[in-house]
């Protein structure tokens, strides 16, 4: 069983306080999907508002295979202890379709810095319902900020539409890739070209130097293809050893550069606008779907054209076309 | 300028005579957003469904760079001429997010069939909006299959969302792939591993026999990690060469023995029933929202929300409870 639900005013102090017991209990919360705990995540989220959004959001994606286990582990390792950053890893995990299990196992990582109040890990095998992937998630970041979080990592577990889901949440995207994987080819991976603010080489040990030169190239040519980034920063290509804990550094130093110019140029601003947007709309219509689904008549007509579509003479697109004019004559 | 519709009439005669330009036709119906031109598209799909439902639909996914175009090209090739299947390639090309534009070129393929009204190629640079990816390739199959055609292979062109879009449209699911890809590796592109149905390695010509029985004993491996089939039919690793045109007949021999467990079994018809039903409700969805957006008040108080999100103080999550409850009101 879960523990009881604390006050607002527990939750809330307790967050403030950075106590890493009390911000997993929050999360808790916003992840619920009971009303009763919606209503009270949303007096939660009202009350530390005004201490959040302050963080660096970076978001890290890649193939399975590459090392982001690995780079995440070493680079907040660095991040905590060289540049003293407090920060947060939460993973994006959906669950997955067919078995409905988690793909993210235990995290047992980062023994250096695990226990200390400086680094806060969070899985979030969040179902596909509700708000969706992500929504839960971008309630959590704001808590992780109130609780004095400066850098959130957001990582992603599953391919495909998570990384998409990442992308509408953080500032900063990485892409992680390792040479020999051919995501450098012409217009592979176009979705994430396009997003994409840092491509890192990892196991970068274990190259010639002219074998990364040439695949450095190789991904500007493909990051080429794409129009100018809106971020106004062209995009770099950094090589890194995760498990020899090499180029970090030069990774930093992107990122922190990035900041000042998107800082500066208003794209910071405007890409969190749109971000909140995204998730005001995303949830919105989720809600209106469950509501819908829950009103008696469309429910039986939905499900009595369904039962229709075994015979031949129906298509489906059809169907829904009927089933949308029942919801049209309720809806005024 | 487009060409100017046709009658029912002439859409239908046409079609059913394996006219391709007349069929092209159609197709340019199913996929508009007007209207006049659904209520269009609905009679013509009402006429032609009796006469589908009866062809092969084969998905094909696998990442850029493993020679998806080629190996389409040569099975397409060999189906034609070797087994006499009249084949068309429908392609899913989800525009890209940013530049808006497609990726699929021209298609100046398989020279020695096209011409021929034994292949029917179509790309579908289909826009996100309305029905979405797939609820126009799905009445573009019933068009093709009503045309003849035996089997329909649907390719992807994008990476992650539109690998699911092709799994509910298709009977049989090929992940193409090449050594040295990694795909093979424990838990990779878990999503795919899922819902595959056949592995298949191109390029084996360029392998040792011993290097390719390591791929398929490690995805094998990896094939193990998932649940058993809802088809019933273990998944097989098989090698081709799509240049050379080696491995093609092992393939079909594959797929037609999958027909035959899965339409024994009744996996089939189950398959196609619960395609159906998702696509009523992913169509029925998307009807639903943006009438909804049509609605004054709505939109009105979402866009009053949407600037409000710019103070720090309202949570978009919040923002979008409160532009629901305005629906809630409206709908009974």
């Amino acid at each position: 069983m879960a523990a009881p639900r604390l006050t607002i005013d527990q939750y809330f102090e307790g967050i403030k306080q950075t106590d890493t017991s009390v911000l997993s209990r929050g999360i808790t919360l916003v992840e619920s999907k009971s009303p009763k705990d919606r209503e009270l995540a949303f007096e939660l989220i009202k009350r530390v508002l005004p201490f959040t959004g302050k963080s660096i959001r970076i978001g890290i994606t890649g193939s399975p295979g590459v090392g982001k286990s690995t780079f995440i582990d070493g680079f907040v390792e660095y991040l905590v202890n060289e540049k003293k950053i407090k920060t947060a890893v939460l993973a994006i995990d959906p669950s997955s379709k067919v078995s409905g299990g988690s793909i993210l196992g235990d995290k047992t990582r980062m023994e250096s810095i695990v226990g200390s109040h400086d680094v806060f890990i969070r899985p979030s095998p969040a179902g596909l319902e509700l708000g969706g992937v992500g929504a839960a998630t971008f309630e959590t970041m704001l808590l992780c900020e109130a609780a004095g979080y400066e850098l959130i990592i957001v990582e992603t577990v599953g391919v495909g539409q998570s990384e998409t889901v990442v992308n509408d949440l953080t500032d900063f995207l990485i892409f992680l890739t390792i040479a020999g994987a051919g995501d450098e080819l012409q217009g592979i991976k176009r979705g994430i070209m396009e997003t994409v603010d840092l491509v890192v080489v990892n196991k970068a040990d274990t190259l010639e130097g002219k074998t990364f030169e040439k695949l450095r190239l190789n991904f500007k040519n493909a990051l080429h293809l794409f129009p100018g980034k809106a971020s106004g920063r062209e995009v770099s290509v950094l090589s890194c050893s995760a498990l020899q804990k090499i180029g970090f550094e030069k990774i930093w130093n992107e990122i922190s550069a990035f900041e000042i110019v998107v800082k500066g140029n208003g794209h910071f601003e405007n890409n969190r606008m749109h971000q909140k947007k995204l998730w005001l709309q995303k949830t919105l219509e989720r809600s209106i779907l469950e509501y819908i689904y829950q009103n008696e008549e469309i429910k039986n007509q939905k499900e009595y054209f369904e039962k229709l579509l075994s015979d031949q003479n129906v298509n489906p697109l059809e169907a829904a076309s009927r089933v949308f004019n029942i919801f049209k004559s309720r809806f005024q």
